[in-house]
């Protein structure tokens, strides 16, 4: 059961805290965006202008990484980037299996940050006979009972989880069952996966409880 | 500008650190499924079981809001709940305005645990003419010159963007000019705002560049 996943690292890299997890895949944003403008170095004062994190930490995190920067001209643009992606498994495109074709479904479907960072939802299915069948963007939705045969060919690593609290542990088998080594789970509910298996939970609602919280903090 | 927001306390109230704020939000998920079955008392222990987070931590995590357990007892269930909601500023049910009618906004305004959570999308806005008059639930579309007016009636402080990149900034200014404190976004963006407004980002490719991360990370 990894529901809180931390890294195990045989090899002699150095773990990376969780928050730095999150605030890599920034870096990573940032970065893509200055190649896209033809900017080839950039300062850690300058990444902190652009994603609203301070310098130094900023220059700590990417120590995890390596000792990328040069004191005085700052980072390489391109390697930051390669070096970022490479230790993040991001080298390649990533196929992705969502289970769940409602409304969440839908708009995960839909939502064009995916691919642009290299994951493609490749199939989609459901249990409800009444969506099978029906189009989710390009996508023809699926019977669940498809969905192991279907990976066999597909050979997808990553399922994401849209369906309704009571069938997320259901579905989360049936990923596993299936090859799927990581899910990202949208249903507000723990799911317990066997030893090697990454889950991500993202619960929106608990978004709005760190806003209320921030919030409350702020008019104190 | 707060993206990254933190606490600002006059009050001796200790600091709470980001990670720490999100598991607060699980600890509540908790410590509500206790209350509805009955439960009255719970061990950090128990409490581990149930969310997946280990006993230490939880134990830690609750310090920041006070003294609250007794040793070979544990947290009475309602008390531990109470003062989290309170330190949470989720005494009361708050109001949210969302703006973007597209399949995101579809999905938020139909995702059951926001309510659940005591947060309700009372007012949909959009910009797209094709849009405003449209049903979203049983929320009709209203039009973005409507917004400011409308909120003088709500007086919601929570405003959702879910609009393309592009669009975002533009929004949260409409935002905080009718009164809007904490901003959720999840236009992949860094927006700004002045001083005094909490802005959290919802970056949704980012969860599955950490889930990438991580399962990169396990099969080291």
């Amino acid at each position: 059961m990894r529901a809180n996943p931390g890294p195990r690292l045989t090899s002699p890299i150095r773990r990376v805290p969780d928050p730095t997890v999150g605030r890599l895949s920034t870096y990573l944003h940032c970065l893509r965006a200055l190649e896209r403008d033809g900017i080839t170095t950039v300062s850690s004062a300058e990444m902190a202008d652009h994603t609203g994190i301070n310098a130094a930490q900023i220059r700590k995190d990417v120590s995890y990484i390596g000792e990328l920067g040069r004191p005085g001209v700052g980072y390489d643009v391109g390697h930051l980037k390669r070096c970022l992606m490479e230790r993040m498994g991001l080298g390649q495109p990533h196929g992705v299996l969502l289970v769940g074709a409602g409304s969440l479904g839908s708009a995960l479907c839909s939502y064009p940050g995916f691919a642009e960072q290299g994951f493609f939802i490749i199939a989609v299915f459901d249990s409800s006979p009444a969506k099978v069948g029906r189009r989710l963007g390009s996508l023809e939705v699926l019977s669940m009972e498809e969905l192991a045969r279907r990976n066999r060919d597909l050979r997808a690593r990553i399922g994401v989880i849209a369906v309704p609290r009571d069938a997320a542990q259901g579905v989360a088998d049936c990923l596993v069952a299936a090859g799927i080594r990581g899910i990202l789970n949208f249903a507000p509910v723990k799911i317990e996966v066997r030893e090697g298996i990454t889950v991500r939970n993202v619960d929106l609602a608990q978004e709005f409880e760190a806003l209320s919280y921030y919030m409350a903090s702020a008019t104190d």
